[in-house]
């Protein structure tokens, strides 16, 4: 920290603090001693900038005793983080369904609502069912909103940095939506907009079927699949945040749209929905021909466009997530058709977030938010906390 | 440079003498005052540093008033950059070709040499004919062998980062060859190995259709697509190396080979080289419809290949190159239909860099790597740099 020295004091007072307060949140809960240990701080350091972590509301002393056996002679003090704390919302704003997950400042989660929401419902309904359904989370819970620190949210589309829907034809109003600037009327905290696709796969990173890999393609597979990925751990959004909008491909050259895949007659399937989708693939488990078919092709069409994903980005893993992820039979052709074309075939699995898998990104994205804030000082901090 | 105060005076040496490297680098010429300006080192320091670099031959004291006018009185000493203390070869090892340049340390081409090769021959001929290449290329630029401080080698196939070659079906005899052992018998330097379209995309950010954009895909339109990706400035490999080999994707489910699409009989195309396909478009040319319709099939293969990149990676900038980017009607359709179907179009150009692209690029990879062994350590020159 030599650079520091003689510099800008309320700055090391900042770096100071965050590095503390990481070391306390990496445990249980610790001594003054431990903290000097770890963080490499003089003793009155940690000892000042403890007392401004707790009259912070962030750092707790615990009880005596508690998470540690009792000692022989006076026992040290032992602090803890508060989780507590504080509380950030993660939400899903999709097609038949919005969702929202309330988590702690360690992004445990704490309490989870959702509502059904009608396809054809404009952005203004649609958003009100949001807010009743944030509004019955908070209640329930006992949180005030201003514990909350930071909401994310997860959306079909293309979604600007500013929160703003470039592009989103899934949803009803969604094009040009300053979703961000809406949702932000709402909260005093940030919120932070990605698509749907992209935060999913920052929850199967994070505490799904990717935990164990920085170079993962999630594929959101609906009627139209979209797809997330990260490349060595960071989340590829592309030039213009369109990376991975893969559903057009099949449109390509053959107007193979899922309305004519997915007819058992001469004429393209209509309405075309989940549950007329189901009703195909319940014929075709009871052994009908043209169902059986309309499967075949459903599924040929997926394991196209995840190849195509897969030959573009070569990852690690495949995970399938989203409504198709469901169907009977779509993993064991995928394998296979990814070893026979891929020069290099990733594992590919399913989803172990299922439906939660965008709320739960959403989650982890206000959580990345708020410990930028509370841990990280302009790249200082992020350089110990990777050696730590 | 506080932190390195009374730490390794060897380290430091070497960071100053880089930084003051790089300064001059940077300029034609320049006084001591100015690189003590531009650096920020003492002036002791400065002239230390660049005595040790003249030592080494890195560095120059040019004629008095040589590149800068004559000022009154005493001309302050000047010293410049030599370029010519060390040079790098650029080798592309093709199915048809191979070819070689040969580059001064600020990556100037003073020379090329390139060979024919008929697609049969084998790996030990192919090599024999590259090294040959080269051997006339030194003897007739007469630089000599140990002048070389590093090789780059671009080539078809999947390339491990220890220069073999995982998978390479264009070449006979290349899945499992040492290529960079092979080669690092020939050169006392090292040698550096990259996918031939990797290379590519590295040569037209530096030099070519993509010096204004980080964020680009180049696609080598052969019989059988690849591609190579910068994000954000870096090659993406992807996780096995093998990320961009588009090639298999129009087999899958459908069997669209190119023997098939470029037919104009009810027989697939044999035998399918370019010769045989350069026919075809002469016949479409003219007029014949069978031949128009091969001509149809085939760009709209590569329209569909180039479509799967673009939605999964989102560049803002696709450049076209290789064989079929010679080809008339190629730009037009592949602009149409991104535009049609990308929910974010990027801009599409050709390569501006043509036949030369691979070995350019290769040229490029050794001189990053010369570069970082000269002008960084240990990441610290690395960020002045960018600062620079």
């Amino acid at each position: 920290m030599g650079r520091l020295t003689g510099g800008d004091p309320s700055l090391l007072r900042r770096i100071n603090s965050a590095v503390v307060l990481h070391a306390l949140r990496a445990t249980d809960c610790a001594t003054l001693t431990e903290v000097t240990r770890v963080t490499g701080l003089s003793r009155p350091t940690v000892e000042g900038v403890v007392e401004g972590l707790i009259e912070a509301g962030l750092v707790v002393e615990t009880a005596a005793g508690e998470g540690t056996a009792r000692r022989q002679g006076r026992p040290a003090r032992r602090f803890r983080f508060r989780a507590e704390a504080g509380h950030l919302l993660g939400l899903e704003i999709g097609v038949h369904r919005v969702a929202a997950l309330l988590a702690d400042l360690d992004g445990r989660v704490i309490g989870a609502e959702a509502r059904d929401v009608d396809e054809t419902v404009d952005a203004d309904e649609r958003l009100e069912r949001l807010r009743a359904a944030v509004a019955e989370l908070l209640r329930r819970a006992g949180v005030p909103r201003g514990s909350l620190r930071a909401v994310g949210v997860g959306t079909p589309g293309i979604v600007e940095a500013d929160g703003t829907v470039r592009l989103g034809t899934a949803l009803p109003g969604w094009t040009g939506l300053g979703l961000g600037e809406r949702l932000g009327r709402s909260f005093k905290c940030p919120v932070l907009v990605e698509n749907d696709a992209n935060a999913a796969v920052v929850a199967e990173h994070w505490k799904g079927a990717a935990k164990d890999t920085d170079d993962v393609v999630f594929v959101l597979a609906g009627l139209s699949p979209g797809a997330g990925s990260l490349i060595g751990g960071r989340l590829h959004r592309g030039f213009g945040g369109a990376a991975g909008e893969i559903g057009a491909l099949h449109l390509l050259g053959r107007e193979a749209t899922p309305e004519a895949l997915l007819s058992t007659t001469d004429e393209p399937l209509h309405p075309l929905d989940e549950q007329a989708v189901a009703a195909v693939f319940a014929q075709a488990r009871e052994g009908d021909q043209r169902a059986l078919a309309a499967m075949d092709r459903f599924i040929r069409r997926l394991v196209h466009d995840v190849a195509a994903l897969v030959l573009a980005l070569d990852p690690e893993l495949v995970v399938i997530g989203g409504w198709a992820a469901g169907l009977d039979g779509v993993l064991e052709p995928l394998r296979g058709e990814l070893a026979r074309y891929c020069l290099r075939p990733p594992r590919v699995s399913l989803s172990l977030l299922g439906e939660a898998a965008v709320a739960t990104g959403a989650v982890r994205l206000a959580l990345d938010h708020v410990e930028e804030q509370l841990f990280a000082v302009e790249g200082t901090v992020t350089a110990r906390r990777r050696g730590a």
